[in-house]
């Protein structure tokens, strides 16, 4: 079986497997874990951060930096096919009090008219005021789009300027800085407080990273136990981690490819793969995904009229070849 | 001074005062205030639902009526502008645990094409389900606008296709029902649930009305409670809304009547003054709000250039004319 | 029909209603109603605090009142049966994420052992903190008993030395008053922020006022506009209460010595009458009620076997020794 | 150092660590992940319940099991010093908006006559109502105490009488198991719901299971996705569980032994040291901490005068021997 329904499904490499078998441990809760503390000051690094903090999920990590920025009575703008609107649950709203509201763009990307005409500033104590902007990058749900990096400093400048926040939903962050060649930093330094996924493309098995000030990542603490998620050993996570920060950032390009050979042989549109999703339109989603699994390869219908398949590391050359001919061929 | 902030600063007529005081009352959080009684049943009648309940706002009164079709984790979808999302301080959120994704209207409007493309059906759960769409008509930060009752019936009959439920933020129906003709009961019917106010144009000091089905008014009461809305001899208050129904509907045209007036006297575009607010663009909004205080017209700033005249039951036609001599004249 | 189910079933009288048909009113989401402000200056005056804020409900007033003193993660001590833990539907938990724990006096009195011991200083992120106790008086599930002065004046000292609020439900705070001549204003100054109802023994149809500091009431505003009670022209029912303060406190006095006449009448022990509620032990307490009605006397079953009598501004002395009668004789 | 402190400390041994390494994975967000079903059933089974689910920690599967029992505007009565009640940061209230009302018990035993007279049945809808009572074994800040397995089935028979459910706070489940040969299912038994723990005794690095019926784990699989709780590949950690269920469970004894070797040491009542936790009264905790630790010994002050030591996995015989001179000679 050839699994392109998402890039979650990936397996350790048995390299990863040795280097979680290896870590050093201690009691993440009271702060003790080396390789977690390693991991969280790379990562921070990395993205020109003060701090880092080791979540259980993207989506707690999603949640918990948000909430950072928007207290309840206080909403975030979003694009509305973003993760944190559609595919967590509700958490923003039910476990934070967070409004939200919403520009479209097809590609995901900032519409910064839309999103200054959606902007409420603090107008006394009668109405919501806007303290935080979400975006996502890549783009999931548009179908893996990168969010162009002038459009994100356009906002940002905006944004310092009438004093609101910006959250950035990195799950995918390595992703677009493979396929641009823009430096993780310069992402980084769009944002207030932001979220990368070590799950997902980098494959690991589990963990994500929320990436801010010091005293962010101090409240998102206490917060996460609160959420239940202050785990204890966590190093033999997040040795994965730092094993796919070493060895699975540059080999994205390679799932980008796939993607692009795989776009070829559905007949989707090659300007629409920017990174390692694919979206085809197929009248026939439900069945085309069936008739592709029954000749080995596992794709997603995400919609009545719309197929995604997604890359990763668990999909080598041959496989991308193998599924590319068994969907030319549906 | 003549008060055109809004119409929720009038103040009860010498009728209305003795209707009030003459009210037979009981303990309405048993049930037992006949008057209470009265009045939602007569509500529910002119608005062609089974039952309804007296709460002490508007907001309250939309925050549990949105809370009846959308659970945490789920979502209601509205107009970017929608009272529910920018002017009751992040309730439904804060309170409810909902979750909001929005579309834009330069008038408020029902936008159906937006709406189906941000609907999320029951994608199992991974991702958030849209069980309720709200509208607002009369439509407050769009001018006052009316919703175009074909509009809604279109909206109704896709709801009720796909199982979603529709919300109607109707604190100024009746400014909808006057400006239009068309009846109470049509703009109930594309509504599972929806909220009527008796203060703002109506003129009685306190309360709105929650309209729907039995069950949802049953469920409702109990949550009134739990929000700490479950007064007492609420029949005083409930007298003013008898009584307000009897002598204050009709009499909305003249408001309307008022505001083109006033419109006129702005140079507001005609065309934008559907009922009874007037929204003026000025480029010196505060000053413009200061110089009208200083004689005798209070004028309310809602943004950096934009100013918001209203109309209602304690301004007469002789305080209209002079309003609008005073605004003429800067 | 004696109506002693409860103190809250009082009817306005003509006087009340007289003095609510000629308030001066104005908006009060605005802070413009002048009955409302004179009302809530008064009531912060009687209880030696800086603000007030009136309150549709004590239920609401309880929970922004234990709001300002406790945030989510953080917890309340209270007795068991305490009005907050039993009677508001778990809005401190549902709707502002307030821990509780509670200790059990048969007289709802303060157990500063038990606070003690229960107290949980800040020992760092992993707790849960104690930053507020909360005591009721009088204590409606007990009985209307009065808390002892001397025993909150030690809670008092103790909680400043640790640093912990106090909340005082004072939902019946006046018939304490009226049963001990202690002043308000000593019972004021034991709490960090407290409610005393304007319904229930004083017989204003609704209202209740939230007593603080300036910046709770401020604060407390904002919350109140969020929970959907911030009404308008509420002078009306400001007026009522002030009227209430005017003539119906001492007379409180009355009730007490009908509570005691019945108390005598059903066998109640009169040591546990101290103001205007009697609970009697009857192994057939739901007979009991059906009886006494059959015979034009409501009361309340509490439990399967306990039945509660409640005296109030509705029930004069001839009501009170017709109640007795019927009730001696069952 | 021989760190006393918590048993949540422990490393994983080399053997976990290639149980750990050689796990077969999935993705058990999709329910995918054979390791993590097969601890699921394993763990269901030992605890004679129909289904579990994994969890990243203790704290989010009693936020998830109590929240099965308890709606917000119910409650959960607990014992004063319950994990629940303290050690959660207030997420019960915060993210669940349950309400709790609380019994003490120095040992931290279920007293039914206390229960009884908590316990709340449905009064209608101004009441909160008992749903669920909550028992913690071993008790931890009770000191590791056992609860009596008569006390827990003559709950179970009341609370099956009256209809509410009990949530057992399993943590350290297996070494009440263990101190007392009381089989695991009977446990299970006499609980509706119930959280045990692969960490702590067991020595795993991160994991807690939630057991109970089919429908309780459904819904619970939901709401873990909504509060960040869905991990990927979690077989890695899985294995963990299922290598520590098979080798770490009967060595509880040792833990036990070596406890109480300590608490001979430092003079602490043997009576009250019933499986891993020794609370030492020490006038002097905080230097008593610090000049253990110079000695190589890490222990906990767990308040002002009490002093915590927790044996486990990560300390030897030898180990315990040590810290007993050291201790002694303090």
């Amino acid at each position: 079986m050839i699994d392109l329904r998402s890039d979650t499904v990936t397996r350790p490499t048995e390299a990863m497997r040795a280097a979680m078998a290896a870590a050093e441990v201690g009691d993440d809760v009271y702060g003790e874990d080396p390789t977690v503390l390693a991991l969280q000051e790379r990562v921070a690094a990395m993205l020109g951060h003060e701090a880092a903090l080791f979540m259980p999920t993207g989506s707690m990590s999603n949640v918990l930096a948000v909430r950072s920025l928007v207290q309840p009575g206080q909403e975030v703008l979003c694009e509305s096919a973003a993760h944190i609107a559609r595919a967590e649950l509700g958490a923003h709203g039910a476990y934070s009090g967070v409004t939200m509201r919403t520009w479209t763009h097809p590609r995901g990307h900032v519409d910064l008219d839309a999103v200054q005409a959606l902007y409420a500033p603090d107008l006394g104590p009668y109405f919501v005021r806007t303290t935080a902007v979400s975006v996502e990058n890549t783009h999931n749900f548009a179908g893996g789009t990168v969010l162009p990096i002038d459009q994100l400093r356009d906002l940002r400048e905006w944004a310092t300027g009438v004093g609101v926040g910006i959250h950035l939903d990195g799950a995918r962050l390595w992703n677009a800085h493979v396929a641009t060649g823009t430096p993780l930093a310069e992402y980084g330094a769009i944002a207030d407080v932001l979220s990368v996924c070590l799950s997902k493309g980098l494959g690991a098995p589990v963990g994500s990273v929320l990436v801010g000030s010091a005293d962010t990542v101090a409240e998102a603490r206490v917060w996460r136990k609160r959420m239940g998620g202050g785990m204890r050993q966590v190093g033999v996570l997040a040795a994965a981690g730092l094993h796919a920060l070493d060895h699975h950032v540059e080999r994205l390009a390679d799932d980008h490819a796939h993607a692009r050979l795989l776009a070829d042989a559905c007949g989707a549109d090659p300007a629409s793969v920017e990174t390692n999703i694919v979206v085809v339109d197929r009248s026939d989603a439900a069945s085309y995904v069936e008739r592709a699994a029954a000749q080995g390869v596992r794709v997603a219908a995400v919609g009545a009229t719309k197929v995604r398949l997604v890359t990763h590391l668990g999909v080598s050359t041959d496989d991308a070849r193998r599924a590319a001919e068994v969907l030319a061929a549906l």
